[in-house]
């Protein structure tokens, strides 16, 4: 990719997670509505190419997304807790903002941050916690119908459908990334849930770096590692990103883990 | 049904359809951000049962929905065309408020008006007009991901989603009908198309009978009649609901109608 990618909500957790990978790969444009850190920002970034803006006001957007080739799109409220009034205008307004900028702009892909949460009513009292375990079967694929669990879940399998509308409409390359557990160094203790759907950094890195580099049309896959406990499948992340995760929550074990679930 | 039946968008053209079949049959409360006309509420409802208010405005909803036992969810804008920011107060904060409402309120079950549009650009270039025939096997029976073909499509999409999170959530029975082409008489002349997906008003009126009927959790059903022509099934909702379709639109022949399309 040799324009630009735009990175939005790029001080944030997931933002930290790519840039600390592949922040030296690629000629970053970075937007957050925060200043961000100067450790936050790759070497070589100018500080024309760091925005302050929102996803919420289009123009700062519209200016941003202008001239870049990809668009990482992470921005909006991370809150699985977060209010209607939040998400409906950070996580779906937001979200249409971008993908409509970017189809104006003549933008190739759009890597979307979306969420586990967006099939987290799957996790059914009568599934748990059995689902969070290596030796269950119960495995979801991306191709079932969204059932969200809060919200924001609402607000992430929206924002997947924007994404599928500006494929279809304007052949926009959309690949919507459900992120898991992403947390920095070893899995969650004590939690059986964020183990079977840990991503760690680099594994995180990784597979937005496949969304910028891979060939494809519309894709929904699932942000994980390669965990022995796994109910989310990374089978269409492998076949058609080339996601190769490197790491697995099986190989770090924690005294006093639970072994028949909290 | 012995509680009332709350009818947002009475004034429509699919709430008219309703009202026009199984006005007689429930206790209604009707709510319009328009003044109904004499002519278009049924006998017997009081003008205390009519209110004019916007399903965008919280109170009035909440006011509506007091001591319903069942929402039918028309109202929003219903234009294809219409713009980003009209479905996105109307189609998808106004479901949401609907829907918050009557979980709020322990409403049992709300029937929501989905689109065809929910799945649109299933209608691609190499399908079409193929599937509008008779002989074409192609068919969407409603457990495929969304598809919108423009952006009301997408607020109808992502209505069915707050559907389904407050049925998850609340213990809602939430149908979603994705209604085809309601006409009144007869079926749309010379546009395939619509015949495919043509529902007669008194179907329309039975299949939200149906929905305030019958016992289900969430549904995502098509609302067609029972079309020769067909690539929506309606196998679920004769299934789930009960659905008995009278009409038919390969029984209504018009001088000129295209053999090979249009």
């Amino acid at each position: 990719m040799d324009d630009p990618v735009l990175l939005t909500g790029a001080g944030g957790r997931v933002g930290q997670a790519i840039l600390g990978g592949i922040g030296s790969e690629y000629d970053w444009r970075l937007l957050d509505r925060e200043p961000l850190a100067e450790e936050d920002i790759p070497d070589g970034v100018s500080d024309d190419d760091v925005v302050i803006g929102d996803v919420t006001d289009e123009e700062a957007v519209r200016e941003a997304v202008d001239g870049v080739g990809a668009v990482i799109h992470l921005a909006g409220d991370p809150r699985p807790t977060a209010p209607w009034d939040s998400v409906l205008r950070n996580n779906i307004d937001g979200a249409h903002t971008v993908f409509d900028a970017a189809a104006d702009s003549g933008v190739e892909r759009v890597a979307f941050a979306s969420s586990n949460h967006a099939v987290g009513a799957y996790e059914t009292d009568e599934r748990t916690p059995d689902m969070y375990r290596a030796d269950d079967e119960y495995q979801l694929n991306g191709s079932e119908l969204p059932r969200p669990s809060n919200l924001y879940g609402v607000s992430k399998a929206s924002g997947e459908i924007i994404g599928r509308f500006y494929h279809d409409e304007h052949g926009i390359s959309v690949a919507c990334v459900r992120i898991g557990n992403l947390t920095k160094g070893h899995p969650p203790k004590e939690y059986e849930r964020g183990q079977a759907m840990w991503l760690s950094h680099r594994d995180c890195a990784h597979l937005f770096d496949r969304c910028l580099r891979a060939e494809y049309g519309y894709e929904i896959v699932f942000g994980i590692s390669d965990n022995d406990r796994k109910y989310y499948s990374i089978d269409r992340a492998r076949e058609v990103l080339g996601y190769e995760p490197q790491d697995n929550s099986a190989e770090f074990t924690f005294e006093g883990d639970p072994k028949d679930g909290v």
